[in-house]
């Protein structure tokens, strides 16, 4: 139910894996794109379906009662939703007075910059967080389908309460959204010429600052006790660094500065690697490489064939010119025989 | 003067060109590392040299004090400087009573993660944007000179007054610092089962909070005032939104919560491309790759045949899994044809 970027994906992926998929929607062209991209079928009204499974894919803001509908309609359904908040959905279910067995709250930690089904890819999940949240009202055998719905389409399977969900994505996610968002919005009335120094600094803390406003107003009204809570522990350090820097010279304001980088080198340290390994576990090396097809790949290709895999890489480039950094990451006692294969083979490498 | 990562990076790109060069630095073993790697040979003592251009590379608390020094040491040099502030270390040296006629202040927009000459690069201001800040005191021949260094350099010149250029690095350099570093502070003391879920989305944000807090307490410290005034403003959205989200459901809160949103959402895309082009100007891509060593290289093989350049890349996996994305980002015009030869040749592959 919901055919958006989310319910979409998850119609391809379990299509993928030939099960019978119907879809629905209040909007029929968007109905339309996912059943022409082969998501699933069309709901026709006064179907007699009897579901296994049903998965509420709509905005946060309606989910409680698209789901408060969906176990009347479908007495013999499990019915899972997948909204990025999870605490209110429950309460607000909690105050219907039905019977919740049948429910399971869930949140696949997925999504891409462009929205609805024309976005949609059946991999979406895959090898993404999916975060099951059931409530003490959840029967077993329900969670159970849930966590198969997950697995089916090759996510990786976390269990939260709604309580440590809301308040875990709060800080991994919407206060991410929000100051991102506070720093992209003093660039509004900027001078062009200051926005020509941008570097991939300024790039990397504003890019998810692209959100989409009609989401994000339902995510952050939903979960906003949550994000309040931090949000006073970030005020009171903007307010202290604020006060530092209007008095720079004064005793203890050198200390106080470098106090907040140090605890954000702490906070960012502990942010778990790509692979889920331990932060910081890779080694950086650079690729100087001429910006022309081909090149990357004869980069890569020659690293495949040193034999290394590469954990993470980034393209650095800019202002118009034909010469790029490739910066790639590997385990770090592949590094030094990276470089010097590398090297010998003739392209400029640092680490 | 001064061999860490930005002095040994500019001596290794002089030296590449052939020129001359003699480094100094108060750390003996600094010095050694940045001439054992060729980046020019060590000042003696005694030694009667006729510079014709100082590139002083000293942290900025010191720079103005040693530009002062330079200018009395080389009395037929022009002296240039590369800290990334350049208001307050004018306003020191204009005490000085000193002619500033041969000093030229500049700003390499180039940076590693890694500080220190081991991490230097000759390439490294290659395409980026270097800064010449001239005073009114400055010479014409003086900004000649200084010009030309960048321009061996292979960087991209621009030119703003001094005050301009502290305006814009505070805003898009320091304060996204600032913000990278209270949003990193928050995750010091969150469940480690809350950093489990972390994506792309926090890391991106985060990213830049691992940079070194003794440069950053001086960097904070003598643009404080470019700074402060861009955080007030900062402090005023981020109240607001407090405000509102302590009363989520009031009248006029969805819209002050959109508004946020939105705001971001127009200064993120005032920023240019990674080319200097128009912001998102480039259509974006995504090719599942088993995530082993030659795969990625295999995909980018078969781009470059198919003759396409890319713009950006970003490689998305995560929690031990074996299937990754790559996101690739090319001219729109290419995008659709990019995806139809990558599928004939068995490529799953989304726009």
């Amino acid at each position: 139910m919901g055919s958006g970027l989310l319910g979409t994906s998850i119609g391809l992926g379990l299509r993928a894996r030939e099960l019978d998929v119907v879809l629905s929607d209040p909007s029929p062209s968007a109905l339309g794109v996912a059943v022409d991209i082969g998501a699933g079928r069309p709901l026709i009204p006064g179907d007699h379906l009897i579901p296994e499974l049903v998965v509420v894919a709509a905005p946060p803001d309606v989910t409680a009662a698209v789901v408060a509908q969906a176990l009347a309609d479908y007495p013999d359904a499990v019915v899972v939703d997948i909204a990025s908040v999870k605490g209110a959905i429950l309460t607000e279910l909690q105050h219907t007075g039905l019977d919740l067995s049948r429910y399971v709250g869930t949140h696949p930690m997925a999504g891409r910059e462009r929205s609805g089904p024309v976005a949609a890819r059946g991999e979406l999940f895959t090898s993404m967080p999916w975060v099951l949240c059931p409530a003490e009202s959840s029967s077993p055998s329900a969670v159970k389908t849930a966590h198969s719905l997950a697995i089916d389409l090759n996510a990786v399977v976390f269990r939260f309460t709604p309580e440590e969900h809301d308040a875990a994505v709060a800080l991994v996610s919407h206060v991410p959204q929000v100051m991102a968002s506070l720093v992209a919005a003093r660039l509004q009335d900027a001078p062009q010429h200051a926005l020509s120094l941008a570097g991939n600094g300024l790039r990397d803390v504003t890019r998810i600052a692209a959100s989409d406003p009609a989401l994000w107003v339902q995510i952050l009204g939903a979960n906003a006790d949550k994000i309040v809570g931090i949000l006073h522990g970030v005020r009171e350090d903007l307010d202290r660094l604020i006060g530092t820097l209007t008095a720079p010279t004064a005793r203890g304001a050198r200390l106080d500065m470098a106090q907040l980088i140090s605890e954000g080198n702490a906070g960012q340290a502990r942010i778990p690697g790509k692979h889920g390994g331990p932060a910081q576990a890779y080694a950086w090396l650079t690729v100087l490489v001429d910006d022309k097809p081909g090149q990357i790949a004869r980069v890569l290709t020659e690293i495949g064939e040193i034999g290394v895999n590469l954990e993470d890489m980034r393209l650095d480039h800019s202002a118009g010119r034909e010469v790029g950094m490739l910066e790639i990451s590997v385990l770090p006692n592949k590094a030094a025989g990276l470089v010097e294969e590398l090297s010998l083979r003739g392209w400029k490498v640092l680490m």
